[in-house]
């Protein structure tokens, strides 16, 4: 089990950091994989680097595309980043930051890497608690990813162990992957949640990833250490 | 019916080209989308884009990104193309030109495009008759994208009509995919399907797909207008 290879989606967020410290805990060689798809800035992927590299995956990749030749999104197209004062004054509804197909891309990736490398295990930090409404975050989409994943592969048909998709924060609070992710060690002053950070890398505040974020750390008692790292305080 | 869009995975090969014919003669507004995905050779790329110009699609992109990151078969590693003398001396079993969750990618590309464009319908040229005995070009595959489709999409889980995936060609032989095409007026000699052509563009003619392709014009019997061009006879 201890060199069992893996394939985490890998952001440098808040979730996707908690996931891989957990995958590696339960012994898994973790293999880090990155999107550079024309998201409106780099924060997160300098964060993802600096950190896998500190919590030594056997291997970080970040994979090219440019979704921004499809465009409808605010996090690839020109479309404002909604703010708003507090999660409960967020917009109900799947907000205009949905990427289409994010995650089925994503997966597609992470399940091409996997059965190259003979892996039979894929890590993604969705959550369908304190999320934002993305279709592409809940259980039934990652069964359906799951099924397809094994008529789709030589791995799945030939294959006498089938893929797995393991998803663990699924249904955790903000607050309950903070207290997982402490728990394990992570040092989330390193983290990125933001949509759209100050040029300094500060997070806005103020959109629905920050919002979130912020409920998560004060539901847990506990004092984000990347607010704390750009206030001074 | 005249203007509803749909998008078709496009490679610039016998079959996509074929599929996207019938699209068009279904009276879609065709969106089509190719690869460039660190394959051996740009020779199909070029063909896409003058036969997608020259059938008046409403729009052609291209989405780049490296599948050689991931590396694990001939059409991207440095693994040799196999060559047999005839289909009945092709090796058994799925070959190693088969490229992990190639065409689960590729879909995924066309959901997030169809999504933005309000578009329901994807078409895709796979073949589970004469073909090279990928997984991924089998109807299992195909329905279980749809289910997938349905459920990680805004469009999928808010929509009355949920999407489709046409493989018009699953059930034909390669030489009733030539007679369909010929009866749509497709000119075979602008599209490529060889797996390792020669720096001019010629076919190779020994490779998984010269050979089900030759057989197919065999079969059919008609002259492949490709070879007919490259041979001068």
């Amino acid at each position: 089990m201890a060199d069992k290879p893996a394939v985490v989606l890998f952001s440098g967020g808040l979730d996707s950091t908690t996931v891989l410290a957990h995958a590696q805990r339960q012994g898994y060689r973790c293999h880090a994989l990155s999107f550079r798809y024309g998201q409106r800035h780099e924060t997160e992927l300098a964060c993802a680097k600096t950190i896998a590299s500190r919590m030594g995956v056997a291997r970080h990749v970040t994979i090219d595309f440019d979704l921004r030749q499809f465009g409808g999104s605010a996090l690839t197209d020109n479309i404002d980043v909604p703010k708003s004062a507090s999660v409960a004054e967020m917009p109900a509804g799947i907000p205009v930051t949905y990427v289409p197909a994010r995650n089925t891309i994503f997966l597609s990736f992470a399940l091409a890497w996997a059965e190259t490398l003979g892996a039979r295990d894929i890590f993604i930090g969705v959550n369908a608690m304190d999320y934002s409404g993305y279709p592409d975050c809940r259980p039934e989409f990652i069964s359906a990813f799951v099924h397809l994943a094994n008529v789709a592969t030589k791995a799945g048909i030939e294959g006498s162990d089938g893929f797995q998709i393991h998803a663990p924060l699924m249904t955790l609070s903000k607050a309950q992957i903070i207290a997982l992710g402490l728990s394990l060690g992570v040092d989330y002053a390193g983290t990125s949640s933001c949509y759209d950070p100050l040029p300094s890398g500060a997070p806005c505040g103020h959109c629905d990833a920050c919002l979130l974020r912020a409920k998560g750390f004060e539901e847990a008692g506990v004092v984000d250490p990347l607010v704390q790292k750009f206030l001074g305080t």
